[in-house]
């Protein structure tokens, strides 16, 4: 029983939870391409019941494997119990288009390539579920492939994380939370944790010290503990560690200096969920859904997935509409405005476009990031475009290009976790179409 | 493990997939009152975390025990997986309102007392979570109490069985089930099973004899089986039982000659929703999707609960917003018409409305329904106003008035199971509202 779960564990914390800056693109060779591995042509989930080998299932960990992870990520909640972010019962904000079909022949060089390829190609390269460019606030263009429908919802992974700095830096500017004070003012119960001694600020920003280990050949490694402590399932009779994240977070020992060095460690974004949990009494559910989800004339509810006591998981666990992330996106190109309504202060916006350390970034050694930082949970490019961006395991990318107006919203299935296996493909990509949208009327 | 894992399902099987008719109304003295009861006054899963007291749980059962109840109806995904149903992307229908705040005062006597009470005071009785009347289609009474919110969902328990029963008459109206035929016709695993030589009509009537125990002091009644198959949690490593509601289903015996007596077994109905399911290819939840929650202008998508291998739970998992019952309520009244759009075919609703067999309905004993019977999953009550409704335990309603042109959709959530506790202060508040209505402008 305890291998089973662990092994659940493993899976399931494995590609959920981790950036992973050792992913190798070689890795892929040895996967089905995305034509062969499409979750609809393969059959998952289809039949009463489908085939025992094509049903993905989550206490075995098999739903989170390639290729039945291509149909999981657009299903997650037919897996694990959710919360929802209700978008309310009001209209949706309607869409103006200007589709550019052109889009799909832009060519570029990817990373650490010689020849050039096509957006298009470029798409079944990083196993796109689906993809809208927006631009001067139109969509310019919008596809779906596989599992994902436009009115599905799909696994936004450490996208989620930009969200829950986005809502820290909001509760800030409205003055709930003081990013110079220590996360233990907030949250006592940390005080003896590594976050004890953290400001608000080095927690938004990762640059904590923490003894927080992700080397998956560890039995022993922390991640380990967190993803037990945060699944869902009943533990095993003999499970003694903690059982929710709240329980999980005050374990977390202090290893080095506050504030020198970028570390990208998912329980940074749980420790700030927490916190905007306690600042409003609400849970991290209702605040999107009250201070963004009803306001922004989204088309769906969105969901977290959550631990054994409901606890929605800030680090990982949001899952959305593709349309819903791109009227995101484009509410963060504009500074925080929809419509006529302010929804998030502008001076919010500012302090993540603003960016963090460069030097401190630089300390993490992301080869394919150069110059890059990390600000309010967001990626910030430096680049001569000012572009920022939201970024989640296996594909989900919330780019945004303020010079050339543009949003790029994706949803994808990768066989590797890491983004460094989509990287090549993607950050020349974003620039090439920026360039193409910039050149076009 | 294991008795945790029996208790589990106990609490959880007992309450939810259970109509009891030998509930007894004096039980409810030792339970809070509905005031008393208020889960949000009471403050169930409110802090970060919240007090160990205040949170629900699925795996050992707590979350189905009153008064945690009535939070947990409200909230029913954060507990387990569950199968969404698409409303899609458009619109929703607006409703017309022409509110009668009179109705609060209307009275009536209940059912077994000889003082009069009011409409008002017997939704305190039934504890109810949220109530919509509508007439001549548009809402002259709505309220909502406790956990339950206008954009919130909750459970409808064996309401989803009527569902069940009006996609399964949808679908013989057109051609795709021969309700003539055995079940074994479209289900040739259930061929040894009761359900083998029993016709897809005595299923949908639910004059099927079966060996199905649901006498809880029976360790080894059938229920428990049925709720350990269907449970989504990890099954026990000693378990050897059926793992799933299909793996379940062709184990029921028979016992008896099929046709003769109404026995109100909640087995039909998954038999049912897996005959909907083979017949179209699809799971039930995206028949009910496709066929009816896309076209009837609903507000919110609804979800069921599904087993281990995302089977939804036809038998009683369904949940969804109290408005969009009421506009499902009002299509039915309307003889399957929703605006200028035939959604269900009116023979459909024909077949309905002319009900099942009274005799065969009289042998299952329910004092308080002389002279009712069952059809197409649908209670028929053949008084005088034609009326007939879909009933779920803890109090969930959708009763259908056509002389009133009235319809009332209610979700509750009564400490006892058994409708036997809600009908006396329900019944005649239908018919005194109804005759409210009538007399009324």
């Amino acid at each position: 029983m305890k291998q089973v779960y662990f092994y659940s564990q493993l899976l399931f914390s494995c590609v959920i939870f981790i950036w992973s800056n050792k992913a190798d693109a070689q890795e892929k060779m040895k996967y089905l391409d995305a034509a062969q591995s499409d979750p609809v042509k393969m059959g998952w989930m289809v039949g009463s019941p489908p085939p025992q080998d094509r049903i993905p299932r989550f206490d075995d960990g098999s739903f989170f494997q390639f290729p039945a992870l291509r149909w999981s990520v657009a299903h997650m909640r037919q897996f694990m119990p959710t919360v929802n972010v209700s978008r309310g019962l009001g209209a949706s904000a309607s869409f103006a288009t200007n589709i550019k079909s052109n889009i799909d022949k832009v060519q570029f060089v990817p990373l650490g390539e010689t020849k050039a390829i096509t957006w298009e190609e470029s798409l079944q390269k990083v196993y796109v579920d689906g993809v809208i460019v927006m631009h001067h606030g139109k969509i310019v263009y919008e596809k779906y492939f596989g599992a994902l429908k436009v009115d599905g919802q799909h696994a936004a992974m450490s996208v989620t994380k930009s969200f829950t700095g986005t809502l820290g830096i909001m509760l800030a500017k409205e003055g709930l939370i003081d990013t110079t004070k220590t996360v233990s003012h907030y949250i006592p119960e940390l005080e003896n944790s590594a976050f004890g001694d953290a400001t608000v600020r080095q927690v938004m920003d990762m640059t904590t010290a923490l003894q927080f280990s992700e080397d998956y050949a560890d039995p022993n490694a922390e991640i380990w503990k967190f993803s037990a402590a945060g699944n869902p399932l009943p533990k095993p009779k003999d499970y003694d560690g903690p059982k929710t994240y709240y329980e999980y977070l005050p374990t977390i020992k202090k290893n080095g200096v506050h504030g020198e060095s970028f570390g990208y460690k998912t329980v940074n974004s749980d420790v700030l969920g927490w916190i905007i949990a306690r600042v409003t009494g609400k849970t991290i559910a209702e605040v999107l859904s009250e201070k963004i989800w009803r306001k922004l004339g989204t088309e769906q509810d969105a969901y977290y997935s959550v631990d054994a006591i409901g606890t929605p998981f800030a680090g990982g666990g949001l899952n959305f509409g593709l349309r819903d992330m791109a009227r995101f996106g484009q509410l963060i190109l504009n500074n925080g405005k929809a419509g006529k309504e302010q929804i998030i202060p502008k001076s919010a916006i500012d302090d993540i476009r603003k960016g963090g350390s460069k030097k401190a970034f630089a300390k993490a050694g992301y080869t394919l990031l150069q110059g890059w930082s990390y600000r309010d949970m967001w990626w910030i490019t430096n680049n001569d475009h000012g572009a920022f961006c939201a970024r989640g395991v296996h594909g989900q990318v919330i780019y945004i290009d303020p010079k050339a107006d543009m949003v790029i919203v994706r949803f994808a299935s990768n066989p590797i976790a890491g983004n460094g296996a989509n990287d090549p493909y993607s950050l020349p990509a974003y620039d090439a179409v920026a360039k193409f949208l910039l050149s076009s009327k």
